[in-house]
Parts: C-alpha cells; sequence; structure tokens
C-alpha cells in the first residue's frame, strides 16, 4: 500500500483497512485469492478509506465499523476500476496491467461484480442503516454515471445558445458527479453518520467530500491533457481516444465552436493518434487546460470552506492539506 | 409479466412488484429506461418476488417494505442473467434476444451493475439491518458460485476414491446452493426476519427457501438434458457445450468412468454438435438423469418438511404446490 506522505498520520488505521480488505473469504479457491490480492496491491493511494478515517475522528467512533466502512468504500472503487477497464478496454492501469488484459471478460466481469459484493457485505458491518443506503445511494450514483458516459461517448452536441452552453457544462458536472464526487462524499457523509456526528457537521463533511471530489476528478482530467505519461502510467489523451468529453475540451469549444478536429477525434475514437496528440496540444495552448484548473480550485475553495465549520483538530489539518494536494499534484 | 398459475393469488403483490421494479429512476436518459423495460419484461416467472411475498404472509408486515424486498430479490436476480448471459456468450435466454446479443459488452456489463446497484437500493427501502445482511450475504455466495462455476468449468476431476466422488459430488452442491437455492433461501428468510417471525418460523422458512432452490436448480440442471428446446427457449446441451458439468453427467460418470466422449466435451466446450447430442442421449439412457430427478425429489420433500413447522394458511398451501411445481414443470 502506496499512499502519499500527507496521510502518514493514519498508517496504522490505513494498515488495519488493508487487512481487512485483504481477509481470506474462499481459501478453497487460490486463483481467486490471488488475483483479488494482486487487483488490492496494484497501487491505489487510498485516498478513499482514508477520507472516512479523517471523517469519522471528529467523534468517538467504533474503530472497528469505521474500519469496514472506510474497506468497503475501498472496495467498491476497485470493483468499479475493474469493470471501467473492461468497458474502455484499457490494458494499463497506474502501470500495472489491467485484469482485462490477462482474463477473459467473463471471468473480469465476474471478479467485478466479487468484489461489490464483498463492499456490500463490509458496509453491512456497520449494523448502520442510513450507513447502508448512503452507501447504496453512491452505487447507485457511480453505476448510472457510468452508464451515461456510455451513451454520451462520441457525441458532441453543438451548443446554439448560451443556455444550451450551460447544459452540456451542467451534464458534465453531474457525470463527474456520479464517478468520482459521489464516493467521496459517501466515504465522509457514511463516517460522520457512523460516528454520530450532529447533523450540521454530517453535512459539512457531506459537503467537504462532495467539493472535494469534483475538484478532484477535474484535475484528473486535466492531467489527461497535461499529465506526465510515464508518472501517470497511461497515455495521454486517453479520454480523447475513447471520445469521453471533459472539461478542458468543454472550454476550448466556447472559443473553438468549429474546430473539426475536435469532433472528428471525439466522433472518431482512437482511429488517428496523430490526430489526437494535436488536439491535445491545440487545447493545451488555447487556455482552455489553465481554465479548467481555475475550476477545480473553485470547488477546493469551497471544499476548505466546509471544513471552517468543524472543530480545529489534526484530521481537519490534514483535510486541509489532502484538498490542496488534490489540485498540485502530478498523479 | 406472466408467472405460473398457481402464484394467481398473489396476482395483485405481484404487479406492485411490477411497478416498483419499473418505477423510472433516470428519466433522462429514455435509453437506459426502454433497455431496463426490455430486461424486466422478458419472461421471468417471478418466482422469487413470490417466495419473498409468500413467506411476508405468515405475520403482519409492513407491505410496501414487503414490496421492496420482493423487488429487491427480482432486480438482484435480472442482474446476475445479464452478466451470466455475458460471460456464456448466450445469444437467447427465454427464447428473447439476450443483452449482449444486442449491445456491446461494455454497456452490457454496466447495464448488469445498474441493476445490481437498484437491488441493493430496494433492499435498503426496507430499513432493516438484518435483511439487508441478508442481501448482502446471498449477493456474495451468488458472485463467488458464478466465480467457482469458471474455475471449474472445462475440467472434470477423475475420482480415484468414493470419498473423492462424494468431494465432487459435495462441490456440485456448493455450486448450485450459491447460484440459486442462496437467494431462494435469502427471499424467505428476509421476509420472515422483516415480518417479525419467531426465530423457529424464521429458520423453517429459510430451510423451505434454500432446499426448494436446490431442488429447483436440480430439475433446470435435468431439464438442459431432456426438456424441449421449443419450450426451453434455448438449445439442449447448453451447459455441457460450455463445460459445465451438472448433476446428470457426475451420476452417468459413476457407471461410466471411463466414457471419453464425456470427458473431450466439458474439455472441448462447443467444438462438436454431433457429440454433445450423442453424450446428451448417453447421459439421459444411462437412468442418470432419472436419478438426478429422484435427488430433486428429496430436496423437494425436505422443503415440504420445513413447511409442517408453520401456521396453516393460504401461503403454505401455495407454497407446497410451489414444491410440487418445482418438480413437474417443463420449463
Amino acid at each position: 500500500m502506496k499512499t502519499i506522505p500527507l496521510l502518514q498520520p493514519l498508517a496504522a488505521d490505513l494498515e488495519r483497512v488493508e487487512r481487512k480488505m485483504h481477509e481470506p473469504v474462499h481459501p478453497d479457491y487460490p486463483q481467486l485469492t490471488a488475483v483479488l490480492h494482486h487487483l488490492l496491491d496494484s497501487g491505489g493511494k487510498r485516498l478513499r478509506p482514508a477520507l472516512a478515517l479523517l471523517a469519522g475522528r471528529f467523534y468517538p467512533t467504533d474503530q472497528g465499523k469505521l474500519i469496514s466502512l472506510a474497506a468497503s468504500v475501498e472496495m467498491l472503487h476497485t470493483a468499479t476500476l475493474v469493470h471501467d477497464d473492461l468497458v474502455d478496454g484499457a490494458l494499463l492501469r497506474r502501470g500495472h496491467a489491467t485484469l482485462n488484459a490477462r482474463w477473459s471478460a467473463g471471468a473480469t466481469v465476474l471478479t467485478g461484480d466479487y468484489l461489490f459484493a464483498r463492499a456490500a457485505a463490509l458496509v453491512t458491518e456497520t449494523g448502520h442503516v442510513r450507513v447502508m443506503a448512503i452507501f447504496a445511494g453512491a452505487l447507485m450514483n457511480i453505476c448510472s454515471g457510468e452508464l451515461c458516459q456510455i451513451f454520451d461517448r462520441h457525441s458532441l452536441p453543438r451548443p446554439d445558445s448560451e443556455r444550451a452552453g450551460q447544459a452540456i457544462l451542467d451534464r458534465y458536472d453531474q457525470r463527474i458527479h456520479a464517478k468520482t464526487a459521489s464516493l467521496f462524499a459517501a466515504a465522509t457523509e457514511g463516517a460522520a453518520v457512523l460516528s454520530g456526528a450532529p447533523e450540521t457537521e454530517v453535512r459539512a463533511l457531506f459537503d467537504y467530500g462532495q467539493a472535494l471530489g469534483m475538484g478532484f476528478q477535474i484535475i484528473d482530467d486535466v492531467l489527461d491533457f497535461q499529465g506526465d505519461e510515464r508518472v501517470l502510467g497511461k497515455p495521454i489523451g486517453s479520454d480523447l481516444r475513447e471520445g469521453i468529453v471533459t472539461l478542458p475540451v468543454l472550454y476550448f469549444l466556447r472559443t473553438h465552436p468549429d474546430d473539426e478536429r475536435v469532433r472528428a477525434v471525439v466522433r472518431g475514437g482512437s482511429s488517428d493518434g496523430g490526430l489526437v496528440r494535436e488536439v491535445v496540444a491545440a487545447v493545451r495552448e488555447s487556455g482552455a487546460v489553465a481554465q479548467a484548473v481555475e475550476r477545480a480550485r473553485e470547488f477546493i475553495t469551497h471544499s476548505k470552506a466546509a471544513l471552517a465549520l468543524l472543530p480545529e483538530n489534526e484530521a481537519r489539518t490534514i483535510m486541509y492539506a489532502l484538498a490542496d494536494y488534490s489540485i498540485s499534484r502530478t498523479k
């Protein structure tokens, strides 16, 4: 488990989360155990469980249940990655071969399902109806968001009015909320509820997770335009290659509505690598990427403002630092 | 919704379950609504929700929550069918084209995930921790069972002792428990818990669902050898073609341990349709199919014995009839 330095104070608890996730369930099937461990050990930063652990530090919480919740959130995240990689046909994730690059589609689907099931079983260990409802809601959001991304793929509506342009941006927001922010928010809100926090502080912790997740995902989308391929462990322009339109492209199109290269790439998918690189360069040089970073920064500012409603403690200090890290990170 | 005649007394409640499952969730995505309705309307018998409704009739139960539980169970079942068909590459289910026959693998995976999420959200509506835990446990069983089926596929261990032979039969039992009986049992146990039944009766309703599910799945496996293709809506010998070994084959091998045709078919999958038909005929004529029916009958007898512990009422009468139907059905 390789987390980031600022989460070091959580190391002992994160280690408990790892052990929870690695608990053997089917000793009869060493193949299954091996593949699960491979997936769990493939280098996630463990941000989501860290968020749950941090949000659970404001009030006295049953630590065993908090660990189960944190493990559940990361397990759910891992399940979605396994299915996403299959859907995208991605062969690399974090510099490692994806499961679908080595296994059949069938085995990959069922392994993802198994991880979903484990996540559901782990959240059940909290024994808390509202926490379980938060988890189920996040799962719904994530799955419908992924489906919507498929429906929207390869399509680039031409905004013929300011209102239409805004609707396209709103739809992007909906998508990244579903894809990322909803699980960040479920981690913080779930832990707050589990620890019996007062409603105003549950709300503040929800807001923090939600805004952090929005900013975090925009930076993810930005890194697809200006990141370092060796650091990211995947090629630049991956989204565009798959026909997925993200914020930098939407901003670019506001000033270059008739750029036919963008439309060709989005429509055609990965057919022409040279054209993808050309579009990536054009978007980067147009200032659209910087504008997207600015929008991420607004969300991060909002996430920090939410923290102001919470008591001062070490967890809050780390959460501030995590918000700043989300903007400055390179992978 | 086309259920079987003996469930007619539940028609009004089953209709409420249908409405619950069809509740629109994402009106922005008519494509999603259309495909969900197609899946939900493809002709299931609604046995699983019926089991929940019946088990909920022994005690005064919150009807809204019972409907949510019943809808959740059927939604979960539908999700597993969508992924199973993808894993098997099946193009027909109940005589209709499967989703993966018409959509990309990616869209099929995500649609299944979405149905899992909806199932989790529906069971959350019961607001009952233990019911949700039962649901999560069944989900774990189903997913690990599906994975185990993949691991065991195309393999046919040669039993060199009576103990080894028994271990192979035990593994078959584990697999059909995971695949079918665990969800039948979750439906009856979940409804019993939801309605506040005393523990002895929760246990009796669990036992009924469990034994019924085992018998039901054995008959499913039997129908793959002696059913009518037009009635079943899929070709005979489907399991064998996919390298899946079921009870009739296991019984056949006890008296024909050296039959190389069976081993060739199981190892080779669907390569030779003529050989599959030959093996199906040999298994049928050997008496192995009749022996499997006998084993199913034992489970059904056990399921009816469990009912004897429950108060007499209309639900119990229907549950007896359902047990008998499970043995005599032709599809």
